[in-house]
């Protein structure tokens, strides 16, 4: 077995590979859905694939440091964090893959209308996830804040989508479809930027030994 | 501090404890719904107020554990379960609180059809939690796996909620704003089995040592 600090550093490797693996999916699910593109679709599930791979030899390793070595407390944070790290990051990947499924029972007939928000909420979760996972790496609270602030912008945008995919239904029924497929689309993304404000939220927890789940800070 | 013993069979009692609220908070948030009643969507407020400390208590608990003691490979595996069991758990609870925000914004207006399917789902789910519990419990796989088969019951009653709800919202455009609330209350009564499966999915991985996510055991 490579020294400990080694099997750290993989670790922490071996996470930010996922996590790009995971920004590029989402990338990817709306543009499949955007350019009606089966190709995009088609690597999305290839990543997923891969990812999946890569959440069973992560925890792997992570257990396995935690039983082979003694880590101590600031190391037993860090692969308990990885473990959660890694749990977000594969249900990320099914996330993509459930947009991915909306886009492609979309993919032959025209949009209502061209795709605005939607891909706006999906480059605000790519940056969300980027910095969840930078703010890991670099132990950086400062990062990590400023994705808590960017999950309430998603959730407005989200609503946003709500409100208009409504009216067009209201108006016209031959809607309805289309319309709730892409509130599923929101949906997915909603949930995606709350997994990144879950990583966001271990990591103040990692750096900072405060809990801020919950808002147990203000708690005392 | 107790006897390892007594402190693993005190975090499997807190596991316990905290699924009973779970399972609680579903069967009322449905409840909340179906009687438009204030007072059990109030509880399931309650319940996930309890749910989260405690989550915030086992995981402590579970990370003491594994920084103190020196547990043995099966103890280990039965920790980190505990860990990934404790974070389902809490975004089970949060997935009712989702589910009596549906209900609240529904409770002035008559519904448009007796619910049927959904109160059924709700069932099945309790079902559910409460025997992947169990199986953790008794380190039972074959009642572990009866969980997972529930799940493709619980995809099914979603799917003819939907189709329903569809073809309300193109026969009468009035209906539109309800049938989307009621969507998302079956899309989290789905998102609550998958949270029972996974853990049915821990305990197998916890009892054979293998591990059925993606289906691993059949890639080998």
């Amino acid at each position: 077995m490579r020294h400990f600090v080694e099997e750290l550093d993989y670790l922490r490797s071996r996470l930010l590979e996922m996590s790009g693996l995971v920004e590029d999916s989402v990338h990817r699910s709306v543009l499949s859905l955007a350019d009606k593109d089966p190709q995009q679709a088609q690597r999305v599930l290839q990543n997923e694939a891969a990812i999946n791979r890569m959440e069973i030899e992560i925890d792997d390793l992570a257990t396995r440091l935690l039983a082979l070595q003694q880590p101590m407390a600031t190391d037993l944070r860090f692969i308990t964090a990885a473990i959660k790290i890694n749990n977000d990051l594969e249900r990320m990947g099914d996330l993509a893959v459930n947009i991915v499924e909306r886009s492609l029972s979309l993919i032959h007939e025209p949009l209502m209308k061209p795709l605005i928000d939607i891909p706006l909420m999906a480059e605000r979760v790519q940056a969300m996830i980027r910095k969840s996972l930078d703010a890991f790496v670099k132990k950086d609270a400062d990062l990590a804040r400023t994705v808590l602030v960017s999950d309430d912008a998603v959730d407005e945008l989200r609503d946003a989508v709500y409100e208009e995919l409504v009216s067009y239904m209201e108006r016209d029924p031959k809607t309805v479809r289309q319309a709730v497929n892409l509130m599923f689309v929101a949906r997915n993304l909603e949930r995606l930027a709350d997994h990144a404000t879950n990583i966001a939220e271990d990591v103040l927890f990692l750096v900072q030994g405060v809990d801020v789940r919950h808002h147990a800070e203000t708690r005392e």
